[in-house]
């Protein structure tokens, strides 16, 4: 058996990009039958530095997260700059964007990846930690999202 | 609170649609580093008694199942006759078709699903259970599998 280069096989959280991340919001939590969670718009630029296809980029989202146990449901629906949320949405429309696993170090992860044909698409970070998502989607039929607290 | 109409809030299954099945799961396997587990082909109507827009159906799939803890990956390639497997992979191409459930009591369920305007799109039989496709893309983003083994 060879090595797992996630490090993990446990999926934490499965993401979809939405056009109206309420009306979503709402049905989900109708269907579980739960109280809504917040919406949460993610940080700007100086604090979450986010890199898209190598650039800096002013991308945001508006988020909402609902807990299913081991699973997280994370809505996110695109605000202002080019990001893989909005080719998402763009290409596919409302629809699960990726698969989440957390990792321990973010950097060996991307580098075997990339040795795989799967190099980093978009990098951010947020109060805690960082997330990468992996150009995965021609390989694995979904972005992969290293999520790394620290 | 309202009620949960799954009755669970647990994710057990995420399937995606894919063209190749092999290359899929060789490229699954080989980030996790786990031995290729094998393809299996859908039992054919006289067993999975597959109903499709309300209406027998001939369709049939080669199935592969990765298991990751709480979450198990199936990746399905159609073959056959018309069926959801193969409307997802035409609007959509290799991507994540639903999220699965199991459910207690499947009648009930699809019958309150459908009073949120969620009906029933594909249905079927296997060993030792049914499952039943939800026309959830809309509301959801996402098709929604209830999972029933008796």
């Amino acid at each position: 058996m060879s090595e797992n280069i996630l490090g993990t096989d446990q999926v934490c959280q499965v993401g979809l990009v939405v056009r109206d991340i309420g009306k979503a919001l709402d049905a989900y939590c109708t269907l579980l039958g739960i109280p809504c969670p917040p919406v949460v718009i993610t940080d700007a630029y100086e604090k979450a530095q986010t890199m898209y296809r190598g650039q800096p980029s002013l991308a945001q989202a508006k988020l909402a997260f609902i807990d299913l146990g081991q699973v997280q449901i994370e809505l996110i629906e695109p605000i202002g700059a080019p990001s893989t949320w909005k080719d998402g949405l763009d290409e596919k429309g409302y629809s699960v964007h990726r698969i989440a696993f957390k990792v321990k170090d973010t950097p060996q992860v991307v580098e075997k990846l990339t040795q795989q044909g799967m190099p980093p698409i978009q990098q951010g970070q947020y109060t805690g930690g960082m997330y990468t998502y992996i150009d995965s989607a021609k390989k694995l039929g979904v972005i992969l999202e290293l999520l790394e607290n620290f």
